[in-house]
């Protein structure tokens, strides 16, 4: 499986402000090119940090969605949860019914509220004792016909991703703004590295909207 | 004054790991750059912080400092340590002797350590209560003379400099790494903005080593 990373960041790094509250940090145009990144994927994952915070939706413009369908893909993307207790909402907007949704669960999300996840048209797939395990998900995934995913975030999920050395690809955002913070959320948090750092390579470096996109491979 | 923020970050927006340990970010010609840098400013600062996590010497190549003098400049640009409770070693390689070297303290700072470092040639200049005030102490320096400051770090700093709307440009090396953590200094750290976050302007974008270098008006 192919796997791309894609966020937006301030210019110090980070994904949104000490307070979790969603921040506008690029354009139309970067909007534009994440709704590409998209189109171009089997599935758009997100951990359930960003589920929490931002209910996003996760899916592509409906021109883009007409594309897809001519191609003879599903017109929408599906969508991936790593979320290890269950703890997305049953009224959350990837439960909305327009694109398949996984939650990728582990051994300890209680029955209940997997059932009333389910119950909402969720494909839970468990893997791992305690927390989700990443690679064994990606292979169930791989399974469903799911070659190319794209992660959108938060740093907890980016981070593990990059531990696992599960991460093909990094497109990030760079915007014209400081948000600063001890504890503002990063493109990479968890643990951390102390040594042995991943090695990027820089592929292109493109200006859009007033700020610019790096892409790595990994 | 004219203040010029510089740091080196991994992909993620860090300026080390967790544990504090300086990382090798960029490459000989962002060391080139920064030196170049450093050699058009009349003085370059740094928070107690990176004095104590890194010991820097924030000195221009022997070169460089020819130039400076042909120029009619001190053969070294002054150095800046913003240091409350005046924490800087007597033996910190900044108190060398080779450039002249100012410690911002507050008047929580004991005075038998002032002592001892103003016996090592220390500077010092009292600004603020209990914590460095930076507009105070930035005004006190240019009566000095210092009309051009290169800031190096670390993200406390540079947070606050920041946030008393100080800074005049950030330029960013952004290395081909992710060093990942929580905990891990960034860019800018301090408690961070919540909202009327400071709106930079992208003024260019530079290949360098194997990463690149965003410079931003701010
Ligand atoms: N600017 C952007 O592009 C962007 C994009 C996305 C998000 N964001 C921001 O990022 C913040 C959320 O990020 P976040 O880091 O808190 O959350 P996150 O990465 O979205 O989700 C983290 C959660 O995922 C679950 N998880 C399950 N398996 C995991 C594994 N193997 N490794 C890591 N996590 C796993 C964990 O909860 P369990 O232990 O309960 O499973 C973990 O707490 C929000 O403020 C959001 O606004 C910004
Ligand atoms: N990659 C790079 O380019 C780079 C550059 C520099 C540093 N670094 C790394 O950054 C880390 C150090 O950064 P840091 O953020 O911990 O330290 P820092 O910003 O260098 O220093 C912070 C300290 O400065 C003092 N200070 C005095 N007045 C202040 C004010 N008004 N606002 C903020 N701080 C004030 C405070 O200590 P008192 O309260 O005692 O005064 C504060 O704890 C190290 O790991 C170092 O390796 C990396």
């Amino acid at each position: 499986m192919d796997v791309v990373v894609n966020a937006a960041t301030s210019a110090d790094g980070k994904l949104s402000n000490r307070r979790r509250e969603q921040i506008a940090i690029s354009g139309p145009d970067d909007f534009d090119r994440v709704d590409d990144l998209r189109a171009e994927s089997d599935a758009v994952m997100v951990g359930v940090g960003t589920v929490l915070a931002d209910d996003p939706h996760l899916t592509v413009d409906e021109s883009t969605s007409a594309v897809r369908t001519e191609r003879g893909e599903p017109p929408q993307p599906a969508r991936v949860v790593a979320d290890s207790r269950a703890r997305t909402p049953p009224d959350a907007r990837i439960l909305d019914g327009v694109a398949r949704t996984y939650l990728l669960v582990s051994e300890a999300a209680p029955t209940e509220r997997v059932e009333r996840l389910e119950a909402q048209d969720a494909r839970v797939i468990t893997v791992g004792d305690d927390r989700v395990d990443l690679e064994d998900g990606f292979e169930t995934l791989a399974t469903e016909g799911i070659d190319r995913l794209l992660v959108e975030g938060g740093g907890e999920l980016i981070f593990s991703l990059f531990e696992a050395d599960l991460v093909d690809e990094l497109s990030v955002f760079v915007g014209p703004t400081i948000i600063g913070g001890r504890e503002a959320p990063t493109l990479a948090d968890g643990d951390g590295f102390v040594e042995g750092f991943p090695e990027l390579s820089l592929e292109s470096v493109e200006r859009l909207d007033r700020g610019v996109v790096l892409r790595w491979r990994v």
